[in-house]
């Protein structure tokens, strides 16, 4: 079987990533490429490092030139994905890299985004609780971000095993540049990022908060709140997301609740291809990941403080986004999850 | 008045940085300079940068050759600087850039440093409520740790005007490397570090916990309670403190608890030379303070959770250390406590 | 047909690119993995980014371990590998990532290495002309080093061409520090190696230089010297050559000497799958080809100072080292010679 | 006495830098600080680590703002400050740190910069050979480039000693990014730049190339014709240059050409308080000058091909600009030369 795509957004990171991916994806035809104000260039001025696709041209992103696709991967700002996605066919797999469909809190979203909802599709973490059965056979699916994506893969096992209080969770990520996009900021120019940590969007401003609250709370059954503070790291990709939670008193009060703690964790990832408990005392680098769609975990119980730590490295390109959606396309489509998705990690 | 200063550690970071700022202090004469398996070879071989200083010879570190200078500073290993300090004569101002004296707690010095205390010293940080007055005249002095330095300059405002909660505190560092100091370490390499983010001593092992919680109680009147987690950034030089604490609920209840929150930390620092509150909206990031000894921070309350977050910035080799070590100087001997450290940040 | 490879060295940087490649290619199954300082260990705990291969347990780098295998990698100190090579049997597939079988003049060998010559193997760059037939059905292949695959692939097809004078040829290149190995080195700190640039070998020193040279005179049919100038760079991975060499004065008298020169190099990579010469005015960055065995070039005439200036990257793990090594493979074993290399460079 | 000075273009990196450095220049006072689409702003929002100067606002750049100050720093794109000179009062000390005064050749800038020639002015590098006594009480001085700042200072003693053969001259140089300004390109994202080195201006385009011959030219008394290749590293700060030429046929039958080589050189900079000529065996690096006017230099000669190697680092913002500048300044003045220069390099 081969599967027929097409990439909108393919000038940009996640869409370039996507392109990397599905280059080498087995089943996988790689048909319309389309940019918006690099239309009719060639990919290989934009993308130089995606070789074997150099020669194609971008087409314009419209739903005409996405469509006839079996599956159409949207890398478009928010807004625009919902808009577009709303015109292709029903029948179509459509994978939304972007916000527009993530949020099922018609509230949420207007609160972080000053926009009317879209709406929610299924939400593409298979390693969440129960969320794999809801991928199979769907036609829409919604990309998590990569801020989220690092941080409900650092916390949920504890939240699905009530090991975790839902309150007073503080999160804490730094991201390579690459998650801010190609946008031309002074402050993402290589002179102003190089050998410096900045933090943004701090005190619960991200657009990502409501997200991770969502996921956290949907897994717990009752009402989680976050403190995250997001911050940009010298270093093109990777996150490093360091998640810390209260443990339920009951478990505090167990002979071993350090030993408690690290076997929910290891118990909810056994089976899971891309998902790795470090062992004891090895601490996960975001360079060990990058290019890969693996996370590394590792997870600490600070007795003083009553604290569990998680620490989670993803790339934000690949398991952050276009592993993710790749990932998730495999299983809408009953394909082996871990198809074109077998790249280590390039390091050092 | 011209001041003769010896330093130890000259081959080290701390060391380099201490003769750095050393070299263009108006009122110092350096005298000895010392070093331990490096002893006999020319400084520029191992301190390229000090250009003014290459042709001077380390001698070894002994009491004998750092005596007969009005400042001796240390910049050595833990244990190696109480053992040496207890040679050198009562009227020399020592100044250790080392963890010996920093604790006033024997048990919290045995927990984590396994060792015997070698008693507390006088704290150099000059910002903490009336800390000033006690460096003044003082023969000894402690250098606080480069994360403590970050930390306790973005919490203990709060914690001074009774605005902040002593437990719930939250804590996550990121580092430049030099803060791990010269040591051969496969993990410190530059094809190791380079692009990637790591964190280390999670859950409440780092050694700079007791003193955070040192520093932060002393202000606060009663016990606090940190969980400090510090991770490893890709550049050489710098921190950025993500600190986050609960707010009094009396606090909460105001009408623009926002707004209070940000003149405790203006009121504390209108009269700092080194401490800059940025303006709303601003964020400090490392850059800005690379090679200065200023400090610079920005607080956001998130109401969603109640909690303040402070992001602070500092150099860890300047404010961290070395710039610490030459401010508390000025000020133990009353010289103008900027002297010798006016050079601003050097950026992009 | 499931070939058995063995891999040596696993420890370091070749070894583990090694492994990261043999990990996904479709006809290798990884028998066993060696080390020396280190057997014994977990890969894991020293390649985390290997994460399919993270429990195998790394045992002694012996004949004995690495015999009974089809394909035998040698990722060894120069020296080692001679001698161990020397005991595998004759029918393996022995392919030496070192330099002990490069160069073919023992004279060249002894003034740049210092010690005995152990003769030479035919030379793992499949893209010198004529050079693929010899590698096909090769039982031994020495595999170039990194500096000289870019330097060669940059020069070869002028020389060949008879379009470059064979003096006056300067080459200065950049390289990532993995390409200095895991080596505890204070020079290789990342504290040290950020933000920096430096010289190394300067003068003609690099042991790279003879190979160069014996390279570009082979393919010119007389004797090419070279001035050739490493440099340090930070960053992990990559190498970019610059190259320049004065051209033929019959060639400079043509009417359009730029564009014989484009077509020349043009000719000689159309048929590779891994070198491409980029469009004209697209300079090629190291990053295109981070993780990949691709290779892009660029080539400008200045008729100011007849020079020809030719800028090639790659990876100087993969194509400078493992992926070199695993082509070569391909070819001496008459596989598809893309087999498990088809990864595209991880940008950004 | 108090200088007043005026800096246009104080939004940009060599702005800022001249702000760095005029701040703690101790004969200085700085007057005006003019911008251009940035004007009316804070300082603080654009150059953040400039903390004494936070508070100041912007003026428009023009000739009204700047006049009345001793010293008026230009800081422009070129053909803009040309146009302002015009403006500013004979007896105002101009400094030009844009491109517009530096060739004397008309033909060579029209062709190089395809605009009309404004003119030459004293060029501010006083190392050169007599150029100290054409800057003292000069009332109009060119900043030279960064990259001739680099390439002059490595050739010139030897071209000065008729040491060198005045063809074959090949230069190679890796710039930190900040030399291409804070313009927002997408090549200079930090997305791009980090982890990734890149060649650009190649085949003699740079418009620094002239400028070198230029320089190299009136030293050697002959016309010199140079091959310039510029690269970018993924730095911020910091050029290493790489320097090449042929050795005059009688220097290279002495007996020991490498040691009489080596005092050239060592003669050349032996009073020079900025110059560095490293002990043999010491490689330079760019961080052991960031921040700093120094620059460190190192020659090798290779017997093989019959070359000089000259290998200079340089900050291209201090020694390179605005440290440059503000030495010219005090020279013309018949100030101390490195007052206000004073700082040692950062590092590491």
């Amino acid at each position: 079987m081969t599967i027929s795509v097409a990439v909108s957004g393919a000038s940009g990171y996640a869409g370039g990533e996507l392109l990397r991916l599905l280059a080498n994806h087995p089943s996988v035809s790689i048909g319309a490429i389309t940019a918006h104000s690099n239309a009719g260039s060639r990919l290989g001025e934009l993308q130089p490092h995606l070789h074997s696709l150099s020669d194609r041209l971008l087409e314009e992103t419209t739903a005409a030139n996405l469509s006839g696709h079996d599956v159409v991967f949207l890398a478009l700002p928010h807004g625009a994905s919902a808009q577009l996605a709303a015109q292709l066919p029903e029948h179509t797999l459509v994978i939304d890299a972007g916000a527009d469909h993530r949020l099922e809190d018609p509230a949420a979203w207007e609160a972080f985004y000053k926009s009317e909802h879209a709406g929610s599709w299924p939400y593409g973490l298979p390693e969440l609780p129960g969320q794999r059965e809801k991928l199979q056979g769907s036609k829409r699916i919604a990309v998590p971000g990569c801020y989220p994506t690092s941080a409900l893969l650092a916390l949920t096992p504890g939240f699905a095993a009530g090991a975790l209080l839902p309150d007073d969770v503080v999160i804490v990520s730094a991201s390579g540049t690459s998650g801010a996009g190609k946008s031309l900021k002074a402050n993402l120019l290589g002179s102003e990022v190089m050998g410096s940590m900045s933090p943004y969007g701090v005190g619960g401003l991200h657009r990502h908060t409501p997200e991770i609250e969502q996921g956290l709370s949907q897994v717990a059954g009752e009402q989680v709140t976050v403190s995250f503070t997001p911050t940009l790291a010298p270093m093109s990709r990777g996150i490093l997301t360091t998640a810390t939670a209260k443990i339920a008193p009951q478990l505090a009060k167990q002979a071993k609740p350090a030993e408690e703690l690290r076997q929910i964790w290891a118990d909810a990832y056994q089976d899971e291809a891309f998902i790795h408990l470090l062992p004891e005392g090895q601490w996960p680098s975001t360079k060990s990941v990058v290019g890969s769609n693996h996370a590394a975990l590792q997870v600490a119980y600070d007795e003083r403080t009553g604290r569990v730590l998680v620490c989670a490295v993803i790339d934000n390109l690949t398991k952050g986004t276009a592993g993710g959606a790749v990932q998730s396309m495999n299983i809408a489509l009953g394909l082996n999850e871990t198809l074109g998705l077998e790249q280590l990690g390039v390091a050092p």
